[in-house]
């Protein structure tokens, strides 16, 4: 997608290092950060520099090609096996991060030149987010019709993949193809996903919308303001379970109760055979400081970090929530739209 | 309620003064803000110096009470008239404003000594608002059992009233009474009520309590660990819906969806008999700056406000939704706990 009328991808390897558009200081600052290291991409990470399920698997492939190139040569396996751990360990919820590091692992320790063999299905991977992002955007956009107003959680737009994103491709496609749209963008307390990236995203693209506060989707809602929503998904259980960011649960029962089709846009990495049931999702606590503190432009034009509340409070800070299978009206994948059932999904890998 | 171990009341007239304690400053500073005129005390409830139903409404009397004070002699009743329309203009969604003005002014233009007569009128208004509220914490405290956790939105503690609250004052008598309970405070975008507010008063009482986004209410009660929700109320319409505080909707959908009980306190001033369902709700869309900007602490310890989005950003702010009586558990009123059914609400003012 295109910043200042420069087309980016999220996140690049070149020679041994990571790059990545820095989403700490977006949209502040446009700036790329460079990970010289596995251990700098975990660390970016960790800390959110980057974010959303496919970039992070995008990064967590690099990684991994990173440890192969910087594995000594007498303790080759067992150094690319820690870092494996390591950077597994870097957030637990979103299932790409382990698809990636699983694929790229096992492709390459068994190759002739591991080396090579990483970083080339590390490249594969971050092709395959982009093109499968590109693709769920095609048939997104068939859902959607000439004047409608759709909501959107967080952020899953290209900053959260490689490219184009997932619950945002749709609606760039059809804009693209000219349809009238409004989007209204769920600020996404407590680190303002929507408000910070997501609205970047779409006034690069000159796409209308609006904020709301994440209290407002019910009473756009109830006053049938809102046509659909789309958000994008962490990790997918076979039965349909959905763990993504934190409100989407709300989200999801409230677009239910007012009859509003409610859809999930995830590429095929995002679904995990492994898990029966939302149940069995790892859901990641964060630090109280992101729902104590937030970060903003000061009348000077600097950054700067402000308490919001008593210096005494305390705060709770689960980072996703799990929606059952029942209030989504269906997926948006690589190879066309599902409903939210077990037998559909299966034939996802079926034919892959 | 106790604050630094004084007691105070949130609001106070003295002599032709009215007093209340600053909510633009709370958590950071505490301060008593003076309003010499009607129109000092229209601005601090224009700006939410002051808020929260019951608080509006005391303010409104004593407001409407000034003007009798400050009208010449020569332009009596058309002075205090223009100044009813202007105290009514500053906020539109409370009950509890129109119910005070109408009251005092009503009371007091045909009395032999109008003056004294507004004053008396709008002094008992807010002595009535107190001793609601602690009526409704003592029936309220019936519904709470030992270690219950609750979880509540925005503030309607005793900062939103004149002593005590309504949603937080069943909470203050159960502590009180020694049940042990836990209290989840929803941040309340984008004014922050119940991070600024709401955490401040439990705080200053000693009630274990932790803040969380609004994003986490359906995801504690998927996970069972909130037992009932208490809120407040702007206004009720005769059918038993509800106008609170953006977000309260979807709370109240979420509880249906996981049978939890949700309640409603409420003094009896705030159920509106000429407003036969919610459709009839005047909803206040304040200033999109509220959600674009937040204020807190920096770090030396000074107030700063920071945009937190992209400078081009725009954001609809709808300040309160309406929520319909069948999401409704219960009310609980000075007059006891009623359903949410024309009926009983009637019966409220048929005994009074």
């Amino acid at each position: 997608m295109r910043v200042n009328g420069i087309n980016y991808r999220t996140i690049w390897m070149k020679d041994s290092s990571v790059f990545m558009i820095d989403q700490h200081l977006l949209p502040f600052e446009f700036k790329i950060y460079e990970a010289r290291t596995y251990k700098d991409s975990c660390n970016a990470i960790k800390s959110m520099r980057i974010r959303g399920a496919g970039a992070i698997g995008a990064i967590a492939g690099f990684a991994m090609a990173q440890s192969f190139m910087e594995a000594p040569k007498n303790n080759f396996r067992k150094f690319i096996e820690k870092a494996k751990l390591e950077i597994e360990s870097t957030r637990p919820t979103a299932r790409n991060l382990f698809y990636a590091t699983e694929r790229v692992f096992n492709y390459a320790i068994k190759s002739e030149n591991p080396i090579l063999s990483a970083i080339f299905e590390a490249q594969k991977i971050s092709d395959e987010d982009a093109d499968a992002s590109r693709k769920i955007g095609e048939f997104g956009n068939d859902l959607i019709k000439d004047g409608f107003k759709i909501e959107t959680h967080c952020n899953a737009g290209w900053l959260a993949f490689v490219d184009f994103g997932t619950a945002l491709s749709p609606i760039y496609f059809a804009h693209q193809s000219g349809k009238n749209i409004f989007i209204y963008v769920d600020e996404t307390r407590p680190r303002n996903q929507g408000a910070k990236l997501t609205a970047w995203e779409l006034q690069n693209e000159g796409i209308p919308h609006k904020i709301i506060p994440d209290n407002a989707g019910a009473y756009l809602m109830s006053q049938r303001k809102i046509d659909m929503m789309i958000v994008g998904a962490d990790r997918i259980a076979v039965n349909g379970d959905v763990a993504n960011k934190i409100g989407t649960l709300e989200k999801a029962i409230c677009s239910k109760e007012f009859d509003i089709p409610f859809y999930i846009a995830a590429p095929i990495s995002s679904f995990d055979l492994n898990c029966r049931s939302g149940k069995e999702i790892n859901i990641e606590v964060r630090n109280e400081n992101e729902v104590l503190y937030q970060t903003g432009l000061n009348e000077k034009g600097n950054l700067q970090k402000i308490l919001v509340c008593s210096p005494c409070s305390r705060a709770f800070n689960p980072a996703f929530d799990v929606t059952p299978a029942e209030y989504i009206t269906g997926f948006i994948t690589e190879k066309g739209i599902i409903k939210p059932e077990k037998n559909e999904i299966l034939k996802l890998f079926a034919c892959s």
